[in-house]
C-alpha cells in the first residue's frame, strides 16, 4: 500500500491538475506534505500555491528554498499575485512585484483599492471591450485577436468609458458584417458594482446566464469583469468561510497545522465559550442550597439546557439562512417572530408534557415533572425569542451571525433554561 | 412605508426578474404570500415556482386554482417539470406530461432514471454534436442556428456515440472552414459521469473554465453536459443543505411554513437529542450520593460539558470540511488523529490548569479545582478523539456527517465530561 501511494503521488506531480496537486499537500502531514513539495517541478509551484488554503500555503512558502523563486516568479501575474499577497514575506512579495511589467503591477495596485470582501479585489481587468458605435466586423476583427477563458462576450462602451451595452462573440457569426453591434446586443445583462461583496456578485454571476458579468463603478464606468470561474471560487470560499466560522474558525485552517499554531487558532474560541459557560454556572451556583435538598434537579439540568439549545438553533439557522438570501427584513421580521414563538409553543407543550412524564416517572414526584416541564416550555419559548431576535440584530450591527450567534443563543438558553428550572425548583419543592 | 412596500411588490411583479420575485414570495407570511400569488400574471407563474424551495412552492401550488393550470402550464418543459416533479400531486404531474410533446416526455423520462443525488437527474440533455470527422463549415452551420444560453462548445462524438473531443465555437472564428474541427479542439476537457454526485460535478464544471462538460456514461457515450449556471445551482442548494443539516432540518424549509407543519418538522431532531439529553441525564443519576455532599460540582457541570463540546465540535468541523474535499481518508487519518490528539493535549492542559485555578478560588478548595482540571484535559482528549473518529465512521457508512455528527459527539462528550467529573469528585471528595 506504501508504494501504491507513492506512485500514485508521482503520477499526480507528473499531471498537469494543479489543484489536485494542491489538495494532496493540503491532505499531507506537514513532513511528507515538504517531502513532496520538493518533488514538485519549480514551474509549477506557482499555480499549485495560488490554489492552496492560505495556512498551509504559508508553511510551503516558509520552507521554499530561496534559490528556488527566480524560477517560481518567472511567469508570474497580477492576478497570482493578488491571490498569493498575503502569504507572501515583505521581500519575496517586493521581489515578485519587480519581475512584473509595469502593466501587470499597475493591475495589482487597482485590485489593492478594494478590500478582500469586495469583487473589486478579485475581478478581472482585462475585457474585451468596443466603442458603442463599433460594428460587426469590428467584433470579428477583436474576436479573432484575443481569445481567452470565458470571454463570450464583447462590451461597449461611450465616449465616457460608462458601460452601455454587451454582444455575445456567438451571435457575430450570424449577423451581416456592416451592422451596429448595439443592434445584435443582449437585451439585459445585469451590471455589478465594484464594491459589491463577492458572495452576492459571485451568486448573481452564477444566475445570469453569461459566462461573465461587467463590473462597474458608481458612476457606471466600465471597470471590469467577473467570469463563472472566479465566482464558482468565490462562492465556494463563503460557503466554507461559513462552514468554519460556526466552529470559531476560519477557512484558512491547515488540516494539519502545527500542533502549537493549531491550539492558538482555537483557544480564543474556547476561552468565549468557557466565559459563558462559567456564566451560567454563577447562575446555577445562585441555587446552591435548592440543588442540596433536592439533588434531582441537578440530574435533569442537561435536558433543560440541551432541549433550549437545540430549538434554539434551529430558529437561528432557518434566520441566518434567511439573512443570507435577504429574506429576513424589518417588514417581515414581527410575522417571524410570532411565527417563531407559535412553533415554539407547540414544540415546548408537547416536549413539556413528554418530559414531565419520564421525569414524574423516574422521581416518582409530580412536583418534580410539573417544574421541568414548566422549565421547558419557558426555555423552548424564550430560545425561539432569542433565535429571532440574536442573529437580526448581530446582522444590523455589521457581525456576522454564522460566527458568533449560536454562542450567544446557547449563553441564553443555558442561563433561562437553569434559572427557570432551579428557580421553580426553589418555589415548589424546598 | 406599508405603501412604499406595496409599490415595490407591484414594480417586482411587473419585472422579468422571476428569481427575486421567487424570493420575495418565500420570505413573506402565508396570507400576504397568497395575496401576492394571485397577482402574478400566470404566464410567469411556472417561472417562478420553478425558482422556489420546495416547501414555500407546495403552499402555492395548493392555493392555486384549478382553472390556472392550463395557462400555467402552456410552455413548461422537461426540464421545468424536473424541477417541480415532487411538489405536484399525481394529477397535476400527469396533465402537464400530457401537455408536452413525446420529444420532453423523453427528456423527462431520461432524467428520472437517476436518483435526485446524481448529476444525471439535472444535466442538459441538449448538446449541439458532430461527428468527430466533422469540418469547420459543419461547426459554423449548426453554431449559426442553434445558439442557446451556455453554449460555447461543439461536442465530437465518434460512430457509436461516445464522446471524443470539444471544440469552443469562438474558434471557428479564426479557423479556415475546410480544415477538421478535431484539429481546433480543446487540448483536455474534463468528462462527468452520469451517475456522480451532483456537488463534485458542480464543482467540477466550475473549476474547468469551460461554460459547460460532457457527461458520459459508463461507455463513454455522451449523455448530456453540465453547464455552469446549473452548477451553480446545484453548489448553492448542497451548501444550503449542509447548513440546514447541521439543526436537523432541510434545505426546503419554509421561512414561513404552517405552524403545525414547523412544528413537526423539527420534532424529530428534538426528540433525537432528548434521548441523548435524558442518557446524560441518567449518567449523572449514577452520581446522586456524590452531587447531594458536594453540590460544587453540580454547579460546575455546565463546564465540563461545554469545553469538551466545544473542542469536539472543532474537530469534528475541520473534519468534516477534509472529508467534503476528500482530504480525509485512510492514508492520513490515524496521522490526524495524532495531531488532533496533541492539539487537544496542549488546549486541554492550558484550559484545565485555568478552570482548575477558578474553580478552586471560587469554591475555596483545591480538590475542587484538581478534579475538575483532570476531567477538563479528560474530556478535551476524548473530543479530539471523538471529533475525528465519529465523521470518518459516518462518512464510511455512507451516512451524512453533517446531519448527524454534531449530536453522535455531543453525547459522547457530555457523557465522558460527566463520568470524568463526578467519577473523580467520588474518588477524591467524598
Amino acid at each position: 500500500a506504501e508504494n501504491d501511494s507513492a506512485s500514485t503521488i508521482e503520477d499526480l506531480i507528473a499531471s498537469q491538475d494543479v489543484e489536485e496537486i494542491a489538495l494532496l499537500l493540503e491532505s499531507l502531514p506537514l513532513d511528507q506534505r515538504l517531502k513532496v513539495w520538493v518533488n514538485v517541478p519549480n514551474r509549477k509551484k506557482l499555480d499549485v500555491l495560488v490554489q492552496m488554503r492560505a495556512d498551509p500555503r504559508e508553511i510551503l512558502i516558509a520552507e521554499t528554498d530561496e534559490s528556488n523563486w527566480t524560477r517560481i516568479f518567472e511567469d508570474i501575474d497580477a492576478e497570482d499575485l493578488l491571490e498569493l499577497a498575503d502569504s507572501l514575506p515583505r521581500e519575496l512579495l517586493e521581489n515578485a512585484l519587480s519581475v512584473m511589467d509595469k502593466q501587470q503591477r499597475q493591475y495589482f495596485q487597482n485590485a489593492n483599492q478594494y478590500e478582500d470582501e469586495q469583487i473589486g479585489h478579485w475581478m478581472c481587468q482585462d475585457v474585451l471591450v468596443l466603442p458603442s458605435n463599433a460594428k460587426v466586423r469590428d467584433g470579428m476583427r477583436i474576436a479573432r485577436r484575443e481569445i481567452a477563458v470565458h470571454t463570450d462576450t464583447i462590451f461597449l462602451i461611450n465616449r465616457n468609458g460608462q458601460f452601455s451595452e454587451a454582444v455575445k462573440i456567438i451571435n457575430l457569426l450570424s449577423s451581416p458584417e456592416h451592422i451596429p453591434l448595439s443592434d445584435i446586443a443582449e437585451e439585459t445583462i445585469p451590471t455589478i458594482v465594484v464594491t459589491a461583496d463577492c458572495s452576492s456578485s459571485a451568486t448573481n454571476v452564477l444566475k445570469s446566464g453569461f459566462a461573465a458579468l461587467p463590473v462597474v463603478d458608481e458612476q457606471g464606468k466600465l471597470m471590469g469583469k467577473v467570469d463563472v470561474t472566479t465566482a464558482g471560487d468565490l462562492l465556494q470560499e463563503y460557503y466554507e468561510y461559513q462552514l468554519m466560522a460556526s466552529a470559531g474558525m476560519d477557512e484558512d485552517e491547515d488540516l494539519f497545522a502545527p500542533v502549537k499554531k493549531s491550539a492558538k487558532n482555537r483557544a480564543l474560541w474556547l476561552g468565549i465559550n468557557l466565559l459563558t459557560a462559567f456564566l451560567a454556572s454563577w447562575f446555577i451556583g445562585l441555587f446552591e442550597a435548592t440543588l442540596q435538598e433536592v439533588v434531582a434537579l441537578a440530574v435533569l439540568m442537561p435536558v433543560v439546557a440541551s432541549m433550549g439549545g437545540i430549538a434554539g438553533s434551529q430558529t437561528l439557522t432557518l434566520i441566518i439562512r434567511g439573512l443570507a438570501l435577504d429574506q429576513v427584513n424589518s417588514a417581515n421580521c414581527r410575522a417571524l417572530l410570532i411565527k417563531e414563538l407559535s412553533v415554539g409553543a407547540l414544540n415546548g407543550i408537547v416536549w413539556a408534557i413528554v418530559i414531565g412524564i419520564v421525569a414524574y416517572l423516574w422521581f416518582d414526584s409530580s412536583l418534580i415533572g410539573l417544574v421541568i416541564a414548566v422549565a421547558i416550555l419557558m426555555n423552548i419559548l424564550s430560545a425561539a425569542l432569542a433565535g429571532v431576535i440574536i442573529p437580526v440584530i448581530l446582522d444590523k450591527a455589521k457581525l456576522d451571525p454564522a460566527l458568533s450567534g449560536s454562542v450567544i443563543l446557547t449563553t441564553v438558553t443555558d442561563i433561562v433554561g437553569f434559572v427557570a428550572f432551579l428557580g421553580l425548583g426553589t418555589i415548589f419543592l424546598l
